[in-house]
C-alpha cells in the first residue's frame, strides 16, 4: 500500500537538491566558523554566504539574519530576548490566542516573572483584527507577537498592518513564520516587522536549523549565551551545513513557489471541496480566501480526532490531529476553540497539508479513506445522530 | 601544501560512517518523531534507538538523555533551568573560573537576575581543588558547575569527588562534558554529576547536535519552552538525522577510545616534548598526567598568539589561541589568567589539539614550522628578550 502524506505542516522530507549543497560542509568545509584558520575561514564563507542568499529572499539585511535551531528557539529569543531587554521600560506583552506552543509557553514564563499577557481574540476565520490590537496596546506594552500563518488552519494574519500599528506605539512586533516563509512571499522591505521566526524542516530543508531576522535597531537580549556566536545574540557552535541546507531549501521554494503553491493549492481545493461534498456533518475550520490553500482542516462531527488519525493512519493516510508538536494531547484545539468552534465539535479535527509530492490520485484515494473512516467512526459513536 | 589541522577542540569532520547513518533519516524516515502516524513514528523508532545507544555509552538510564542544539544549549539548560527550578530555595551557585563562555555567560545571567556566584580558583594545573568546593557550599547554594576536562589546556578534573561533595550537601551538579566524552571514559552509574553537558560535532558527529544527561530526581525547568518534546524539557521538533548521527559518532568514538586515544596522545606527547627541546622560554600550560593527552597548551613568550595562529595558518597548520568560541578576542586567556599565568605570558597562548587523522609526519612539520614562527616574531618584537 502507497504511503500518502498529507501533513508537510509538520514537517517535510529534506530535497535532494538540499542534502547535495550539506554534504561538501559535513565532510570536505567541516571547520568551525569561528575559527581563524583556513579550516574556519572556509567554513565562515559558506556560513555568510547562505546568511546573504537568505536575506535576499527575505529583503533585509545579512546583519539582520542570525541562524537559530529551529523554529522554537527563534520563537523563545524573541519574546523572552525582547521581554528581558525591556522590563525597565513596561511588563505588558500582547500575542494571539492561536500562536503556536513555543510563543504561547514562552508567554507563560514571562507571566511567571512577573509579566501581563495579553491574549487577543480571533475571528470565526482565526484573524486578528487589528482593531483589537489597537485597544489592547497600552503605555507598558514592550512586545507584540502574532503569527503569520496559523499551522493548524493556515489562516495568514494581516501581519504587515499589525507590524504597522505597533511600529506607530513604539512597540516592538514579533511574528512566528514557520508556516509562511517559502509559502508565500515574506518581503520584509516592505514591512515594519520587528522579528521573525522561521524554521528549516517546514520547506525541505534539514531539521535542526531556524533562523531569526531581527530588524537593526531592535532591543534584545541572547537567551542562549556562551562564546558570542551570531553577533552575541546566539551562542553555540554554528551549524554550517544547516545553515547551508537551509539557503538551499528557500531558494527552491521561492523560486517554485508560484508554480509549486498554485498546483498543491489545485490540490488542497479540490479535496476539501470533494470533503464537503461526500462527507455530511463537516466543518472547514479557516479563511476561505486569506488562507495558504495547502493546509485543510475539518472537523467530522461525531468522530474523535485522534482515532481519524490513527484510522486514516491505517489505510496508509498520514494527517494530524492539530501541531505534531501537541500530539497525543486529547485536548480539543487551543485554535479552533479561539475560532469559536465548540469544544465537543473541535475534538473531531483534522488537519490536511498537502505538499509537492502530492498527486491527484492522493485526493482521490484520501476522499474515499476519509469517507470511510468518518462514517465508521460516527456508527460507533453513541453521540452521533446524523442531523 | 597539504593543510594539517590540529585544534580538534574546536570541531571535527563529520565521521563517513556518521553521514551513511544520518541520511536515511534526511531522505527516507524523514517524519516528525511527535507525529502518531507511520511516518513518525518511524522517526521515533530511530530517536530513542538513538537515545538508548547514548544511555548505554554512558551507563545511564534513556529517560536521562535529552536532545539539544549543543553544547551551550545543554549549558544554558542546565545552569538557567536548575538555577530558576530553585530560586526560591537559594540564590547561590558556585563555578570554576575556567569554565566554557557558555558556562560563564550562563552564570553572569543568573547574576542579573539576582543570584551570586562563586567562581573556585584552579592550581597552576588548571585543577580544582575539592576542598575549595566544600568551604565554598553555603547554605543557600543550589547549583555548582565544573567542567569534566578544560577545552584550552585538557585538564581533568576530579568530577566524582567534587559530584559527591555536593550529594552530600544536596546541591545539584552540572558539568560541561563536552571535551570528555568520547575522548576519556564518562561512566554516570559510578558517579553522582547530576547534570551532564555534551556535543556531537567535537566527537566527529554533527553540528548542531548535543545531549544533556539529567539524572531522574534534579530539579529543572525548561529553558527552551513549546511543544513539550522531549519530556516538556526540550521544545523544539527533534533533530532526528542529528541524535541518529551523535549515536553513532559516539558508538565510534568509544569502541575506538582506547586505541585512538593512546596513538594521538603519544603524537600529542611527542610534539610536546620536541617543542619544549627546541623551542626555547616556552611554558607548557596544563597538568601533566591529569590531561587528555591530545591537548598540548603552550605559551611562547614574546610572540603573540593571534599572531601565531595566522602565521602557523599560512605554513598551513591549523592550531587556536584558546577556544575557537573566543576567537578574534585579544583578552589573555581567562583559564591561564586562573593558573596564574601572568597576562603577558598567557597573550602567547597556542592550544594545539590533535586527532585522529593526525600523524607522525604531522608532528615533524608542525614542529619546525613552530620553531620558524616563533623565532621570526620574537625576533620582531621590541619585547622579546632572549632569557
Amino acid at each position: 500500500m502507497e504511503k500518502i502524506y498529507i501533513d508537510h505542516n509538520s514537517t517535510t522530507p529534506v530535497d535532494p537538491r538540499v542534502i547535495e549543497a550539506m554534504l561538501p560542509y559535513m565532510s570536505e568545509t567541516w571547520g568551525n566558523a569561528s575559527s581563524l584558520h583556513l579550516f574556519g575561514r572556509a567554513a565562515r564563507l559558506g556560513l555568510e554566504d547562505s546568511r546573504d542568499k537568505i536575506a535576499s529572499y527575505l529583503n533585509c539585511r545579512p546583519d539582520e539574519v542570525y541562524f537559530t535551531s529551529g523554529g522554537t528557539e527563534s520563537d523563545n529569543l524573541a519574546i523572552k530576548g525582547v521581554a528581558f531587554a525591556l522590563r525597565e521600560k513596561g511588563r505588558h506583552v500582547i500575542t494571539s490566542s492561536i500562536e503556536h506552543q513555543a510563543v504561547l509557553e514562552s508567554c507563560e514564563f514571562l507571566q511567571r516573572e512577573g509579566f501581563e499577557v495579553t491574549y487577543l481574540p480571533v475571528d470565526e476565520y482565526g484573524s486578528v483584527r487589528p482593531d483589537d490590537l489597537k485597544s489592547a496596546i497600552r503605555s507598558d506594552t514592550v512586545l507584540v507577537s502574532v503569527m503569520y500563518v496559523n499551522n493548524e488552519v493556515g489562516t495568514i494574519q494581516q501581519i504587515d498592518e499589525l507590524a504597522s500599528i505597533c511600529e506607530k506605539r513604539g512597540v516592538v512586533f514579533h511574528t512566528d513564520a514557520v508556516q509562511a516563509v517559502g509559502r508565500i512571499p515574506v518581503d520584509l522591505s516592505n514591512s515594519r516587522v520587528s522579528l521573525l521566526s522561521a524554521s528549516a524542516h517546514k520547506i525541505y530543508g534539514p531539521k535542526g536549523v531556524g533562523l531569526m531576522f531581527i530588524r537593526t535597531g531592535t532591543p534584545i537580549l541572547p537567551w542562549q549565551t556562551g562564546g558570542h556566536h551570531e553577533s552575541g545574540l546566539r551562542s553555540g557552535t554554528v551549524n554550517v551545513p544547516g545553515a547551508v541546507g537551509y539557503a538551499k531549501a528557500m531558494e527552491i521554494a521561492i523560486s517554485d513557489m508560484d508554480e509549486i503553491q498554485s498546483r498543491v493549492g489545485v490540490l488542497a481545493e479540490s479535496f476539501r471541496m470533494r470533503i464537503q461534498e461526500s462527507v455530511p456533518d463537516t466543518k472547514f475550520n479557516g479563511h476561505q480566501t486569506q488562507r495558504v490553500k495547502s493546509t485543510v482542516n475539518f472537523c467530522f462531527k461525531g468522530a474523535e480526532g485522534e482515532a481519524l488519525i490513527l484510522n486514516l493512519d491505517m489505510k496508509g493516510i498520514a494527517a494530524s490531529s492539530g501541531s505534531a508538536c501537541t500530539s497525543g494531547s486529547t485536548e480539543p484545539s487551543h485554535v479552533l476553540l479561539a475560532m469559536g468552534v465548540p469544544p465537543e465539535i473541535a475534538q473531531s479535527s483534522v488537519r490536511f497539508s498537502f505538499g509537492r509530492s502530492n498527486t491527484t490520485d492522493h485526493v482521490d484515494y484520501a476522499v474515499l479513506a476519509v469517507r470511510e473512516v468518518v462514517e465508521r467512526l460516527r456508527s460507533m459513536s453513541p453521540f452521533y445522530a446524523k442531523t
